[in-house]
Parts: structure tokens; sequence; C-alpha cells
């Protein structure tokens, strides 16, 4: 599908309405942004008292347009937007830039405007970006509504509900020199056009080679999701979520009226969907450029070749911390890397070629020629002093150095593996450093963020590589008993038992304990024919009790009838003891599970993104630590994998003072199939498996509830 | 005591040994350096060959000098300075510096004549700098031996295992433009001069104001904590130590041969002595300015003052993950601050002036003047676009940015609160910027560089305070009985068995169950006598059984005599089949300890740091997670407080799940009493208390293993 925006973000016309000949106001600064910057389009000012603003002619009104515009950008104040979107509308204007704050953001009558704005422009069957925007700029189009100074045009997209973030982004950039932008758009209230608009867009933008985003908070961050599943395919999307803490999430609601859901949720829905998310705020513009100009890495195994042992060792803590790895390499190019190198030289990862280069820095292309053509190697991460060489320790090297950086972007023109470095001397930008990145080779002034585009690169190329293998899960069909039992509970006016929703997972192939409800004095002869003296657990049915342990409606290790009769006389006395009118429909009892690994799989609906599956090991794993990961439905047998893999107390899972490792695979199939009922049962509102005891074979699910919706008041 | 090093790292006298009229050589390029830079004592090149070099008479040897020199630059081959020391120690020199390379670092035969190099400078009593260093320089007496271009004299003193590593710093402060240097030193091979001297040097230093160090591996890690503690109080000390992952450690060790202990137990130890741990290479020199500017805030509540709510999100997000706290502002605060900002400004931690700034950032100095006064802020960050405005907005607004910087400077100098600046505009360095810098306020141009300054400020204050507050453990006095029960494991070859362990720990009073061990067939009358039915624990008494789970020598929950013996007859049963040979002791009884919270308490002797005491939760935790916290012996009770609270699964100390918190008083007795007791008993060389399970009101030690040495062989 293309994007509607192609029709008015490159537009051939613009209209600006209320324009100014007052230089302080946006209603001249962005004509004369266009003018300065030679906007090749037709530009109309509308303003009804003068002739005409920098030379440029005016119109009265926007019914006076001699044309049908492509874009509008509105300059006046929030009152008056009903009326001119009307006039748009009438024009054949398809899209509107509405600058004018006071909406939303202001409290209730603000939002009451917001409505009745939006109303108009659908009326209008015009198109609005904002209100409270900060404005959009199409550098390839010299289209700078900002007036913003020194961004020049480039590869980079951004999409900021910051425009300080923008600011502080187009001045990282001039300070760099080498980056540029494409297109910006600050999304301001999102009445209209969102986040997952403006996604799709930058994804078809030929312009734009990595799209990147300030984001405080989603309004549909589903659809965003879903678009951004398949923009990734095409370029890199970077992400800088704020509100990862309750302090964040506060001032982010005071400045745009972000509401946040989880972060840690957040960010792990974003990277299922192949987003890179970065956590730092500086280091946004490092891993765009990064990806920009490199796109992915085949895998994680990295090679370091350093001219100095500390920088080797820092390089080497900071890869590992951030989940690469360092390659092993093969005996050829330790060999290879032999011959040229002094005998001093470190030739196991990393390379530290102690001094070989001092008087012949060529010798790291040939260095990296090697590296890069050992198959264990996917990147090549440069670290020390290349490009400072003619300045640190001889004149004469500088055109050593010049050539080497030639050679180097020349094989690197070759090979398909990324090369990102680290120089001391980036700041300084010598000579072969710019001919390394006017080659595509990105540097850094600091190991850590040249660490931070290389684990992006390597996430991305993973991420690439599980959607090429990734298996679908084909929704299920649904069941009609099961249907039956979610309708008579929401006639009922109540949620499922656990009988029930034991039965509903096991309907759908979930293992599932035997259980039975005693319900009459008869019951128990067959519960005793079925399990005989088994250990059994014994639980309280009834919609009137939600904390069954709290009300003393649980009793464990039973065994043998007596044991059975007075277990459930004691539940009832507590039960009544604690809810006197609780309607009690019977005892569930059910085989004690033994001993083995709990895990929790819980699934809610989330306001924002949907019904998200979270999985994590239980109790004070996810109370204490929230040491937890969660995947959006429906997962791919790769994300159920990666989600228990995530945690990290995932070594539990691996067997812990010689346990034996669990059932990965059956705990993958329950999370797959968890997804899939969830998918088809568009009732269940939240579904927690609390706990799930997982063994070297199989699991046992030991709790189930299902919260469902449309149940009819009672 | 005063430093050794002012005798010779501030000469007025230096030797070239080795001088050379080769302009590749180190031992010309020293000489250039100190003549280009004007060095103001007296240089004495030595060389045989010539009668002068660089226009400086020559000597033909050290013997041949004309006066008692205070320093000598030694660039001469390794095999020659045996010969060199002795000829030094003749002359008075009191301290060499030695670059040649060629000893420990390259294997055995290096190691050897390192040996040699020691005992000569022993005897001549000359004090060595290196081997295999880099040099120093001490900029403020224009001694520059790197001959290192572009680094200014300043207060940042450096120590650096890495020559990259202090040239990548001096490209850093180079660029910032503001940042200055006293000292530098390479380390070296460390085999005299190491660590711990350079640092009390720094501390005494007077041009210095903050000693930063990049560190591989600590030759004694011991002795460099115990200078940090009183340096710490004099001014900040900043390390960055490398080897954060095994990867990493391994880079270190074959760069400059460093044994790496645990990473996470070297960060708690320099923390504990007061040192400002950095965990990124590029934050150290950020770090080092920003404490040498401000020193330490009196606490860690941080008010944010922002013109753009992003910016103030990502900072109070950035703040709250470093550990510090956004100020409760008082009534009085809000109500100034709601004065003189627009009525749509957030006032609410973090301030955001919403536009109230935009035609007069006067009311940024009027705002922090009002942060100030309040008595819950400790410091304030303002973010934003400060010092930009006259290019942002409109040219008449730099003077007014002028003055407001001004007043900003003569505010700072009436408050003991720092003030950090994060400005979009830090790169450009407008004059506003300038001056705020100039007058001692540090301005960044990354919000997560500036919450780093301001962490370290939070925490040297923290660590200040606690030590003003410290109650000192008065060590022990040794008892005889337990002097006796040592010898007698010493005598016997073996260490003490549990029983041994758990009375020493009580005689020092450690809170420890009853205990009987039972030898012979009367004892189980004594024993039923002393607990009737009470569920007990039986663990075999052997030397020769380490791990009593492992051979089947413990059994829980037995009640009764009958239930005692045919226990106690497994247990034998058991271990014979374990060890045919055991020698078994007896059966230690005590009572089943009741559930609660386990923890652990280990003491071990670190090879390079000494005793050490780790706290953490029992099982996973520790196995898994890792999630353990190491002080130094002796502790102070605010450490053993501090290391209680630093674990990340602490809450569960709190209570979680509706449970009462424990009792963190009698953990943290139990803490300092094994403290205690470790610093008076040498003999012991490991100490294991685990579990030991607390409640809230008390503990128990479940089990107690002590490794002693000493021992006398079999």
């Amino acid at each position: 599908m293309t994007s509607f925006l192609h029709a008015f973000l490159a537009p051939n016309s613009i209209a600006i309405v209320g324009a100014s000949s007052d230089p302080t106001k946006r209603g001249y600064k962005a004509l004369f942004g266009l003018i300065k910057d030679g906007y090749e389009g037709s530009i109309y000012p509308i303003n009804p008292k003068v002739e005409a603003i920098l030379g440029v002619k005016t119109y009265p009104t926007i019914m006076a347009l001699p044309e049908a515009v492509d874009l509008a950008l509105i300059c006046t104040p929030a009152k008056t937007l009903p009326s001119i979107l009307e006039q748009c509308g009438t024009n054949g204007i398809k899209g509107a830039i509405v600058l004018a704050s006071g909406f939303g953001e202001t409290g209730e009558a603000g939002l009451q405007l917001e409505c009745q704005v939006l109303a108009a422009a659908r009326k209008a069957s015009v198109r609005i970006i904002g209100p409270n925007t900060s404005g959009i700029f199409n550098l390839h189009k010299k289209i700078n509504l900002l007036a913003l100074d020194n961004v020049k045009s480039g590869n980079v997209g951004i999409i900021s509900q910051s425009g300080n973030m923008l600011l502080a982004l187009a001045l990282e950039a001039a300070k760099n020199g080498h980056i540029g932008f494409s297109i910006y758009i600050g999304p301001g209230n999102q009445v209209d056009v969102d986040f997952a608009d403006y996604l799709r867009f930058l994804g078809e933008e030929d312009n734009t080679s990595v799209a990147t985003f300030y984001i405080e908070g989603f309004k549909n961050g589903r659809a965003f999701l879903d678009v951004a599943r398949q923009t990734t395919q095409i370029k890199p999307v970077v992400v800088y979520k704020s509100g990862s803490t309750k302090a964040g999430q506060k001032a982010a609601c005071s400045h745009t009226g972000a509401l946040a859901g989880s972060y840690a949720m957040t960010v792990d829905l974003l990277r299922q969907s192949g987003v890179n998310v970065v956590n730092r705020s500086d280091e946004l513009l490092t891993v765009a450029e990064g990806l920009g100009l490199l796109l992915k890495a085949e895998g994680k195994r990295v090679a370091i070749l350093s001219d100095g042992g500390g920088q080797a060792t820092i390089a080497s803590d900071r890869l590992i911390e951030a989940g690469l790895k360092l390659a092993s390499f093969s005996e050829v190019t330790l060999a290879a890397l032999g011959c040229i190198l002094f005998p001093q030289a470190s030739l196991i990862n990393p390379v530290d070629v102690a001094g070989s280069t001092d008087d012949n820095p060529a010798l790291f292309s040939s260095c990296i020629e090697i590296l890069v053509a050992d198959e264990n190697v996917d990147m090549v991460f440069l670290v020390g002093m290349f490009g400072g060489y003619g300045i640190r320790f001889a004149e004469e090297l500088k055109p050593v150095e010049l050539i080497t950086a030639k050679s180097i972007v020349n094989l690197s023109k070759r090979t398909d593996k990324p090369l990102v470095v680290y120089s001391l001397y980036a700041s300084i930008k010598p000579e072969p450093l710019l001919l390394l990145r006017n080659g595509g080779i990105p540097v850094y002034d600091s190991i850590e963020h040249a660490v931070q585009v290389i684990a992006a690169l390597g996430e991305r190329g993973d991420y690439i590589h599980r959607c090429k293998t990734a298996e679908i899960q084909h929704p299920l069909r649904a069941d009609p008993e099961v249907c039956a039992v979610f309708q008579r509970a929401q006639r009922e006016g109540r949620d499922l038992f656990e009988f029930e929703a034991k039965s509903m997972l096991s309907q759908y192939g979930i293992d599932m304990p035997e259980q039975r409800v005693i319900r009459r004095d008869a019951d128990y002869s067959q519960v005793m024919a079925d399990f005989g003296d088994t250990l059994m657990a014994m639980k309280v049915v009834s919609k009137d009790i939600l904390h069954k342990s709290d009300a003393g409606g649980v009793k464990l290790n039973l065994s043998g009838e007596p044991a059975l009769r007075q277990g459930c006389k004691e539940i009832l006395s507590s039960c009544r003891h604690y809810k006197a009118d609780a309607e009690i429909e019977g005892m569930l009892v059910t085989p004690m599970a033994a001993k083995g690994v709990e895990v929790i799989v819980g699934v809610s609906r989330d306001p924002f993104f949907g019904p998200v599956l979270m999985f994590g090991l239980g109790g004070i794993f996810v109370e204490v630590l929230e040491d937890v990961a969660f995947r959006s439905i429906p997962l791919s047998r790769q994300d159920a994998f990666s989600m228990i893999e995530q945690i990290k107390a995932s070594k539990v899972l691996e067997g812990i003072r010689g346990e034996a490792a669990v059932d990965k695979n059956a705990l993958v199939d329950l999370l797959l199939k968890v997804s899939s009922i969830v998918e088809t049962h568009t009732e269940i509102h939240e579904l927690d498996l609390n706990p799930v005891i997982v063994y070297p074979n199989g699991y046992a699910v030991v709790d189930a509830r299902v919260i469902i919706s449309g149940k009819l008041p009672l």
C-alpha cells in the first residue's frame, strides 16, 4: 500500500495560511525558508491585509487560490481551524500542517476543539499533521518549513515528538559534518496522521535510507508494529522511546500528554518487529548513521583490529556486554596475520598489531582484507589511531594513510561485511578518515558509540535472518464447544471457572493434568476410582471468589477420601467466612504436580498494543526482579524461542545445580498455542497460567485464570 | 606521609640517558620537548658519542655529571639497565623512568631481567617508574617527556596503563578546549612504584584536583584501597577499570599481563573506598572534569530546569536510572516559579518553562536562584537551548544570554550546590557557554554524560557523609579457647569441623542454634533430654568429607531417638560408600531452622585485595544472577548496610507477598562480627555461612564452613 502522505509531503505547491510580514512569526519564517532554499514549486501566501510578502503575491483567502494546491501550512490560531479546513477541502488541498497549539494538551476545552477539527478535516477530506506540531521539512525538495539553519540534505528521516530533540540532532549532524536529513515531521498531537502513517511514508520515501524516531507515547502502537514489520524488511528503523522510568513517564505525560504503557514491554514489541531500539538519546543519530550506511551484518561475530592493547580491551568488554561475540579466527587467518605483523603482535581476537603499523599503517588494509576473508567473521571493528599516524608519528605517513584509506574503501565495496571504525582522531577529521566516511565507512570518536552501531547491525541481521526462516502459526479454527463455554460465562456475567479454562486449553492441545469437579457426595467415589490415593490439590469453584488462596479456598497434598472430604469441609467453612453469600459450584481436584521449574505465561490486551504475551520465571523473578519478556500476538516460533532466551534467569531453564535442562520445545509449543488461542478467541481479555511447572519432559499447568470480555451485566 | 615521588616528579634537573640526535628516537623527542616547552631546570643529555644535542652539552656517562640530578629518563635497551641503575645510585639520582620494553611482558627471560633490575634499583636506592612505560609529563613544570602536542596544563592528573588511552584523553581535552592536565604517568610494568604510590602522589600534588586512572589490573589492590580511603577525603578519584568481561580480561592479560580478579568485586571495593568508578571509557574524562570542578553534592536530589519537554523527559529517565532522585519542591519554590513563568509551564520537577524563556532567557538565572534556595534540592541540572537563544531565536538575545551566564556564575559562587549544564549548543561553544565553563560550571553536549557527572557528584557526597558518621569497628581480642581450636586443627592438618566453626562464631557473639555432637551411644539420651521431639538436622563430622550432601552425610527433619539412630546409621553407610577410609568423628545434630529468607555470607582472601566479604541472597541469586555485593574487611556499619541495599533483590529483604521485613540490624551485626573475626584470626583463609536464614527477628546460621591456613602437612 502506498502512503497517502506522498501526495502532500513532496508538494508541488504550498499555501501558507496566515502568512505574515512580521519576521518573528512562523508565517514569515516558513515563506522566508522556502525562498532562501530555492523551493521550486509554487508558493501561495494567504493574507487578506497585504498585497505581497517577501515579493511573493498574496491571496486573501484559500478560496481565491488560482489552482488546487498540494499542501497547506496553517499558521493561524486554534479556533480558526474548522473553517479553514473546510476551505482547504473546497480547494482540493490534500493535506494540512497545523502549527497552532491549544488543543488536547491544554485540557478539556482544547480536546473538544480537537474533535471539531478532526471532524472538519474528515468532512473536507483533508489529512492533518499536528496540531501543535513544530512543522516539517523535506530537504531534497528544498522545503524547510522550520527555517532551520545548517541542516544538509541526506538519507536520515526523522520523526520527533520533541522539537528540541530535532534541533539537538540537527546540531549533532552539523558537528559530524557527514550526516544529512531527508524528511522531518513533528507529529504534534496526532489527531489524524500518526506514527504508523509516518513510518509507512518513510519506508517508501526514496531519499530516506533509515527511519529514525523520538517517541514519548503511541496512540496506536499496534498499527506501528504492523507497519514496522514490513518496513524493517526494507530499511532500518531506529527508535528512542522515552519514559523508561516512572519519573520520565510523568514528564512525558505533561509534555505531550503521552500515556505510556510498560517501557520494557514497548521495547520488546518494537524489537520483535525488527526495530532497533537505542537506550541513550546521544546514540540515536549515531546508530541511525551507522545503520543507514551499513544496513546489517550477517551475524554477531566481530573481529577487532587495534593498534593499542588498552583500547582493544575496552572494545572487547563493550562488544561482549552488548551481546556480540569475538570471532574465533581460522588457522589461515592466524597464519596470514602472523606473516605480516611483528612477532609480539597478539593475533588472537582482539588483534593488537603491537607497533607493527607504527611506520607502516598500510598494514591495516592488509589485515582487514585477511579478516574479512575469514568465514568466522561477520564484522570488522578497527580501533585506534588510524587517521592520526601522519599527525602523531611522522608527516610522511600521511600519504600512506590516504592510500590505505582508499584501499579500505575499495575493499568495503567488495564485501557485505560491515567495517566500523573508532579513531582517536575522529573529532579532528583528518583526511584519511574523511575518505573512509565518504566511502561509506562510519568513523566514531567513542568506542562505546561504535559498539552500539555494531550491535545494531548484528541485531538487524539476526532479525532479517529470523524472518526468512520464520514459521507462521496458522490461526486455530474455533471449537464450537469452547465457544459455548465462553457464551455461557458471558451470559452468566462471570469469567471462566478454572476447570473451564483448563478444559478449553486442553481442547486446543495444551497438555493439562487430569481434573474433576466434586459437586455432590457421589463424586467422591468416582474421584477415588480415578485417582486412588494420589496426592491431590483441591480448589474451590466459585464465580464469587477470585483470590482462592486468600479465601482459604485451596488445600494441597490431600490423599484418600477422608482427607478429600475433610479438605472440602474446611474450604467451605473458610470460604463462607470469607464471603458469606459466595455461590459455590463445587471443588476442583487435580493431582499434585511434581517439582520442576516454575514459569509464568500471561496474556493481556494492552490498550495501545493489543494482545501481548508475557513469559517469565515464577515468583520473585517476576515480582521483584521484573525479569520478563513480552511479545505481540501472534508469535512466530522464533519469537517464542527468543523470549525464553531473553530473560536474565534463562540459565535456570538450562538446568542448574546438576538438574536436567527443561523441555524448551514443549514450552515453546505452549507459548505458541496460547498465542493462537488468544488470537482466535477475542473474548479472552486476560489469561494467566501461573505457575506452569516445566520438566525435562513436558510441563504441568498448575493454575489457569481466564478473564473474558462481553459479560452481561448481572 | 609524604610521597617519595615529589622528589623526582617535579625535578629541578633531568638526565636523559641514551639521548640521541636521531629525531625518531625517544632520546631526542624528550629533549626536544623539554626545550620547546621551556623547562626551567637543568637538562643533562648522556651520550658518549656526540658533544651536544639540540645545542645542549652532553655528558659521556652518568658518573661524569657535574651535580646530583633529581630524575633520570632512561632510553637505553633493557639489558643495559642494571649497570645504569648502579650509576644512577652513585650519582644520587632519586628516581628513574625506564622506557625499555622486553621485561616481564615478554615471558620468563624478561621476568628474570625485571628481577635483576629491581634488585639493582633497590641496591642503588633508586625508585623506578616502569619499565615499559610510555613516560610521564608534569605540565606545570613544563616537563613533557612524551612530547605530546596540544596538551594544556590544568587540574586533571592521569595514570593510564594504556598509552593510546592517554592520547585519546588528550585529544578529547583538546576538542573540549577547557580541560587541562597536571601530571601523567604511564605505570608500565610497575616493578617498583605502583598504582597506590601514584595515587598518594596525585593526592598530595597541588596542581591536581582530580586523580584519574585507567587500570587493567592491580598488583597490590589492597594498598590502592588504603591510599584511596585517605585520598578521596581530599579530592575526587576517578577510575575506569577494564576487564568487565572474560574477553576483556583476556585481552588485558595479553596487553599488560594484568591478572584480573572479579570485576564486580573490584568495582565494589573501589567504591567502598570513595572512588568514582565509570563504566564507559568515553565518560572517564567527562566525569573527571565535572568532579574536578564541582567536587561533590550534599545529596542526590536533583532539580531539572528545561526549556523542552522532550529533553526534560530524557533527563528524568537517566537521572532515575543512575540512582538519583527528582527533588520535590517546597511550596515556596513552586509559588516563586509560578510568579515568573508562563501559566502553561510545568513547575513540578522537571521544570519545563514551556516558552517562557523564548524571548527572555534571563529567566533561567532567576529560576536557578529559586531552585538553589530550596532545601529539598541538592543539585540543579539545566537542560536545553541555553547558549543558543541568540543563534536560534534572535540576535538581540545574545547580550541577554551573556548577562544571564554571568549572573549564573555569580550565583554558583554563593552556593555549594552544584550546577551542571547540558546544552544543544555545547559543541558550537557560544560565548555564554564559555562564560559558564570559565566560571567553573561544566557544560556538556550529551544529557547522558551530564547525568554521569551528576551521579558521580552525588555518590561522592554520599561517601563523604558516610565517612563522617562511620562507626569504626574495634578489632576483637582473640579468645584463647578459639586460638586453641585453630591450633589443634592446624596440627591435625585439617580445616575446622562445622561444630567448631559454629562454636567459634558463637564465642564471638554470633547467634548460633544449639548443637550437639553425637560421638557415642550414650549421647542420644542427652540429645533427647535437651531437644525432646524437636525436628532435628543431622550432619556427619569428618575431616575427610568436605561435601557432606554429596556423600549422603546430611539428614533433615529427624524427630525422636529412633529417627536419630536410623539417620545416623544411614549416614554412616552412605559415607562409607562414598569414602571407605573416611575418619568419622561423630554426628552433628541441631534443631531444624524455621523458614525465612536465605542469604549467604562469605569471606575469602583475594590475592590482590586481601580479605573480602561477600553478601547475597541464597541459591539462584548467587549462582545464576550473580547478584552479590563485596566489601573489603574491615567493614564499617555503613558499609554493611550499603552492601545489603546494593543487591538487586534487596526488595526480598523488605518482605514480599505480605511477608514481614527481615531484621536488617541483626544482619548488619552478623556481617560486622564476621568482619571482626576474620580481621582478628588471620588463620581463617575462607569462611562461608551458607545459608543463613534471616527472620523478622534475628537469623539462624544453618551451615558454617571455615577453611584455615597454616595447616601442618599430614
